[in-house]
């Protein structure tokens, strides 16, 4: 198993709006092939940002891949653009192989 | 829900060894009030360091921590300390709330 993770500073007072978007996004991921779960996570506030993170389970990394070079992919991100002001910096990706699980 | 994640960094060359003490940790986890999964993960390797990150999810913030509190949780500590010159510094904490789940 195989999990993609976005870390994204966003900044104070924006929070809602951003939690928003991936409201709309996370639809388009229903009955992609090798996904398995979506979790958008919301870390503690810090002096200028809140940290959150998109969580996506796949069957493999190769499933998350052909998901990232396919059309849904592209309209997804398309239909919701993050405003200006939103973020500090570029999101950070992180891929993972699952070793254990309990 | 809450996620609870702590993230190492592994030395190269330890990264078997680390994944070895796991093996042994989360077994303590079983019948933990308000524990759900664990996983634990493995990113790409870096230059010097492979990142590991233990992610365990609970019914609430207040569940994690009463483990954390718990004779429990000291025993499965203790009995699987890192051996020196596995890890790169200190792990890093990070809470999350689950915003959103699909």
């Amino acid at each position: 198993m195989y999990i993609a993770m976005n870390r994204f500073r966003v900044a104070r007072g924006r929070e809602e709006d951003f939690a928003s978007l991936w409201r709309l996004r996370e639809r388009y991921l229903s009955g992609v092939a090798g996904f398995r779960t979506f979790l958008l996570l919301r870390g503690e506030p810090q002096a200028d940002h809140t940290l959150f993170v998109s969580h996506s389970e796949w069957d493999s990394a190769s499933a998350f891949r052909a998901w990232t070079d396919s059309d849904a992919f592209r309209r997804a991100h398309a239909d919701a653009r993050t405003p200006p002001g939103t973020l500090l910096g570029h999101p950070q990706f992180e891929g993972y192989e699952v070793l254990l699980r309990k």
